[in-house]
């Protein structure tokens, strides 16, 4: 019996309660446990006798609960006080604007790694805000297959902006520019919480919730609050850091259901993982299982991202053909595996493999793939 | 056996496992179907093996679920296609500077009408953002007690601003300027979808969800396509509302959850409840009950808003000394009547009774009013 014939037999175990494998790029897949949790209060949060949708974000327990948040990140982060734990809205696309008018207004210099789509939406909306923004680095010339390591510094850029990891082609920053007279900004959206990471030369990180924190709606952003008073002072209120640094991120009415899922997932990473250091070994297994399994594939299926540049979080590669992809993706489908497509601008195979997707989902589409080659070499 | 005594019994079959009534400000309560839906499908929306949260925003169900929203709402508040319903982030006070910005810069002229704290903060930002904002009216002077009817418009201004439905006063417009030479733009949040309104005069509406419509995170823009094409070029993608208008608001990852809890809170007033008309009048029927009880308490209970400008959604009043309004919240919150506090800046009883506060939770107030009123007089 092949792999395809087993998965689509009644008795095979791999879903729960009709679940799928999920692929996505984002929003993704967010673990199991935490989703059960969220069912079973949904009507009655914590005692309250209400959802914690219709809880007052001014209630103390809702308080405490987004302090504690906050306390959870910083400790799984290992952050000390020079940092604040902010939640935003507005996703990446609004960190793309925060960050220059704060940062950089009125034609201040700064510098921007250009590793692909989002790395150059950022530089773009730098360029709108009036920034001096500089392309310091780009691997634009060999498709963003690849991240640089070499790199052409302003003096007297105000930061350093950089994507962490790439999730249209499937590039990851393993080791961050050391030593750099201007302090680092990036975008870890799609890789954060997923392997410790030395944070210090970081002054701002920003990360959409929907990778691997929770629902699309909650920006995390991790900003030094030093760093913060620089910022250009008389912005509106919601574009300015300070505001939320000042409130507790509650100048407003934040995304409390986000900020409450966001909780369990960072309590599942610290109670059920065991931390950061176990999250990325976990992660490091999966990635490499998948790129071992591509690499023996004799040319079948071809990674797109240089090797010393691979993602552990998304996993891009292709097959002999467009055809092929096709049947591929929707095979897999059928499987119970979902969201393999590339990103639309790219095409493709791509498995994002983040925290909560499990090794068993790895372990189904690693089979599937010899299955697959085999009936379609 | 008085009512408190009674609400306290174990036979009490006023709430559903444990639920309390839910009188708060905002996040406010939800229509209860909504809650038990989203509940039963969380790990597993309409069988695509995953939960909302999980499935991708590029999703073919996942965008049809957003168009579908659009159309219910549009249904609902009978908006013909002049109009375009946008769902952004970052509530109302992302809305107090995006006007501004995008349809009275640099320092064209525009008109705030004054009702109490929230069209102040919108005045405000509007200065910070250098639009020529002038005070075209206000009830300042006797504590935002109405809602002015006369007014002293700008020449050429782009905008009229007002907040319909003043949360922290108790206050709400029940006619809307006419014949103004300016378009109306109104902050709707807290009386949205409660009654049918008439927009002939409006060109933007916007109202942070987490009133009458979903969890906190979403903020629908009502807004005539024509005039955001009027707004100023250059802004940053995310404060420019063409950028949403052209994308169906999914120019970067939309707030996908909460769309989903709107959605059906939106076919919760379609189908349930029969459409706005209706809507109106159960809140008009809830009104009318609890300001009665306040009016002939003999001046126990004391209203207040003036009568001509009080909110159907947010009833304000005072109990004759601090001391009483104290023990009046505390010994509700016994009896399962939640969130009665005034808002932190004026104190007081404030009873939000939202579409979702059921008829049944204003009963039960009203008899908890009179029983402590017997013993407390």
């Amino acid at each position: 019996m092949t792999f395809t014939d087993q998965y689509l037999a009644p008795t095979f175990q791999g879903l729960v309660a009709g679940r799928v494998f999920n692929f996505n790029g984002g929003p993704a897949a967010l673990p199991l446990p935490v989703l059960e949790e969220v069912a079973s209060e949904l009507l009655n949060w914590r005692g309250t006798g209400m959802s914690i949708m219709e809880n007052s974000h001014r209630d103390k327990k809702v308080v405490a609960m987004a302090l504690e948040t906050e306390e959870l990140l910083k400790e799984l982060l290992a952050l000390d006080s020079s940092w604040k734990v902010l939640f935003l809205q507005g996703g990446a696309s609004l960190q793309f604007a925060m960050i220059p008018m704060n940062f950089a207004p009125d034609g201040a210099p700064c510098d921007y790694v250009n590793t692909g789509l989002w790395s150059d939406k950022a530089y773009k909306e730098a360029l709108i805000c009036g920034a001096g923004a500089k392309v310091a680095a780009s691997s634009e010339e060999a498709q963003f297959t690849y991240i640089p390591r070499e790199f052409d510094f302003s003096p007297g850029a105000r930061y350093i902006y950089l994507t962490a990891n790439n999730t249209v082609r499937g590039t990851q920053w393993h080791t961050f520019p050391a030593g750099t007279k201007a302090p680092l900004i990036a975008d870890m959206s799609s890789e954060f919480l997923s392997r410790p990471v030395d944070l210090s030369n970081f002054t701002l990180v920003h990360a959409g919730a929907q990778k691997n924190v929770g629902p699309a709606g909650l920006t995390i952003v991790l900003v030094r609050t030093d760093f913060a008073e620089t910022g250009k002072k008389g912005l509106p209120h919601l574009l300015d850091y300070r505001t939320y640094i000042n409130s507790d991120s509650m100048y407003n009415t934040p995304p409390v259901f986000a900020i409450y899922v966001a909780s369990l997932v960072f309590k599942w990473i610290k109670n059920t993982i065991g931390g950061l250091a176990n999250m990325a070994a976990i992660n490091t297994n999966k990635a490499v299982k998948l790129y071992d399994a591509i690499d023996k594939s004799g040319g079948y299926y071809r990674g797109t991202a240089r090797v010393d540049s691979r993602s552990t979080m998304n996993i891009t590669y292709r097959l002999p053909s467009e055809a092929l992809e096709k049947k591929f993706l929707a095979e897999g489908q059928k499987c119970g595996l979902h969201g393999l497509n590339g990103h639309r601008s790219v095409g493709g195979i791509r498995a994002s493999i983040y925290n909560a997707v499990p090794d068993q989902a790895v372990d189904c589409l690693i089979d599937f793939m010899k299955d697959f080659q085999a009936k379609n070499a």
